[in-house]
């Protein structure tokens, strides 16, 4: 194990009715609101309106920004700088799911920078200040409701990159389940794989010593195992639905990475994918993940064997920790393909043209990923794995 | 699973001259600190050393209090209290384990109230206003180190009580593993008994549809029972030390109680033994623990066969659910047994004469325990079955 500093001061506040403490919970660190959302499901559902009649409830003002998409984009997080400049916003709320939260971190980083905020994103400045975020969780995926991540899309050149700082970590996150009851399957699925690969990314890693964490993130993975099924075929399952809530918020708050470090190979190589293609990181993921795993498995058998016993419950052979650990594979890419994932890019309709441009741009800072570290050709073979 | 607020804003600085930190850290709250600790051992093996320097080394003033006892006592705390006020402390400082902090939390609150600070434990007082607090651990066990509750002990009428609230949460839990080195093998498995029996609290629940923390839970208790033989063969085991220390901290930081209602009698019922007859906690739960499961865990069957099987690997005879339930509980009190601890009231030379006095203490508040809430005659009984 290492030596690491822990600490996630985020307010989980998760249940049924969550939502109605928002101008509660906001009061406590703005007067004026930046409600920012994606596309119209917040109004179609009720959320919108419960939320604002809490932010009204306790005499708050707040402004609107609208229209985050998936891969949310670096023009509308300028956006929302300008208006927070505009408005004289002190507070911004995140209503929606990973791509919202993403946004809304962005602004309140950018809000508090003399120069363009994309710096952070394409050079490694360090954050110094940041406008408080709260978030109402409509989505569970990204973890983002409570991490120190966020990561954007800039159009011109499809670059899609990351930031992280404990100053962008929300004040609070408002879970309630209810919320994701009206998310439609393939949706629920993207976010399931999601969390899976915030686990994974972790749990293959060169630490030695670090069984506590091993088992916290097995605990997790089979969870989400578990429960996904079950709202797939009942949307308004409460109780699966709140058990994959929770574990996508214990994927990412940072405890399962106390003490290891992790790979993260996986999400640059689908990065590339989703900022060209645009399509779902859930979806994205459910390709690259199990062809980085069958590309990087060889490197510590014990380890993808230990993942194919105590997450999948193979039996072992222990003669042939080869065969075990591809077990372990051989039934994440089934489960993902199970969801209605797509398992190869193909099924994402993305075509073989520009792999060495993705891979070039993946690797652009050295080698990527911890595990193994990987050069460019090894990111080309790995896209080409997966061309059927 | 329930609704729940969760939010554990304790810094965890983790691992190797962890306690270096300790001055910086606390230059972070105060400028006078009050430095409270135990016996000789922190003098003995260097960590109070360690701990002036860093003190010293950013100017920060302190004034010492030493002299904390296992199942810390009132007087003390008054003691503490009054020097606080005399000394114009701003800050305090626990060195030491489970007890210390305690010791270190109810003087935070008493230095912060004009009444007399029993009045928070005998009655039930919200606690409105405390001082900062400030851990460096050196025993794992008690996971008061990031807890928001302490219990203290009034000699006059051998009174053992608790309090709790956010408001006495450490700033931060400075843990180094090599700290416990020194820690003699009676304490080590003490303090892995209490470990284990604070997810157990938890783990037995009436609350349905708890499965991610049920995982977390199992995945706790594995890593202790994993982990606590290798360093009672090789003291200075540093992977398994510290798989113990933060193993010691997810059980009892929050996390395992979100959206569930933990039982708690075992704690109870303990209280009144090591409150009259001063024994450890760990050894007392040692006991009590396997004697309140065999009392109660036809209450539910299943669940008791879940923890056969998911956390000491019980093949299950899934005909004869008492039976798998029965072989979780029998290798519960082996494995405290293997560890050198007691697992009857002989062993810590408790005679029978003061089971009906305990049992109402323990009781007087109405019945004790979530899970099955127990009489007095309950608890009477319970003590009984451990009478050999």
């Amino acid at each position: 194990m290492q030596n690491f500093v822990f600490q996630n001061p985020t307010r989980i506040i998760f249940g049924q009715a969550a939502e109605k403490k928002v101008g509660e919970q906001t009061s406590l660190y703005g007067s004026k609101v930046l409600l920012h959302y994606g596309g119209g499901s917040i109004k179609k559902y009720g959320t919108y309106q419960s939320v604002i009649e809490s932010l009204e409830e306790v005499g708050l003002e707040y402004i609107e920004l609208g229209g985050v998409k998936p891969n949310p984009r670096l023009a509308l997080v300028k956006k929302g700088i300008e208006l927070v400049e505009q408005e004289d916003i002190d507070f911004i709320l995140a209503v929606g799911g990973g791509s919202v939260i993403d946004s809304a971190k962005a602004i309140a980083v950018g809000a508090c920078y003399e120069g363009d905020v994309w710096d952070f994103f394409a050079k490694d400045i360090t954050i110094k200040k940041a406008m408080p975020v709260g978030t109402v969780l409509t989505i569970p995926a990204a973890g983002s409701e409570s991490s120190t991540s966020a990561v954007i899309t800039k159009l011109t050149g499809m670059y899609k990159k990351s930031i992280s700082s404990e100053l962008i970590r929300p004040k609070f996150a408002i879970m309630n389940p209810e919320l994701t009851f009206t998310l439609p399957n393939y949706q629920t699925a993207c976010g399931a794989v999601d969390i899976m690969a915030h686990v994974m990314e972790r749990y293959f890693t060169n630490t030695k010593n670090v069984e506590l964490t091993d088992r916290l993130c097995e605990a997790t993975l089979k969870t989400i195992i578990d429960n996904v099924p079950r709202v797939l075929k009942d949307n308004q399952d409460y109780a699966a639905r709140a058990e994959i809530m929770w574990a996508g918020n214990i994927a990412h708050n940072g405890l399962l990475d106390t003490g290891r470090v992790g790979d993260w190979a996986s999400h640059g190589i689908e990065h590339e994918l989703s900022a060209i293609y645009d399509v779902a990181h859930g979806a994205g993921l459910a390709v690259v993940f199990p062809a980085w795993m069958n590309y990087v498995y060889q490197h510590d058998l014990a380890r993808f064997a230990q993942f194919a016993v105590r997450v999948w419950g193979i039996d072992p052979d222990l003669k042939d920790l080869d065969w075990t650990a591809c077990q372990g594979i051989k039934k994440t890419k089934e489960f993902f393909s199970s969801l209605g994932m797509p398992v190869s890019l193909p099924e994402l309709e993305i075509p073989a043209d520009k792999f060495e441009e993705m891979a070039a741009k993946c690797t652009a800072a050295g080698p990527r990923g911890n595990f193994v570290p990987l050069t460019k050709e090894d990111v080309v073979k790995i896209y080409q794995s997966v061309l059927n």
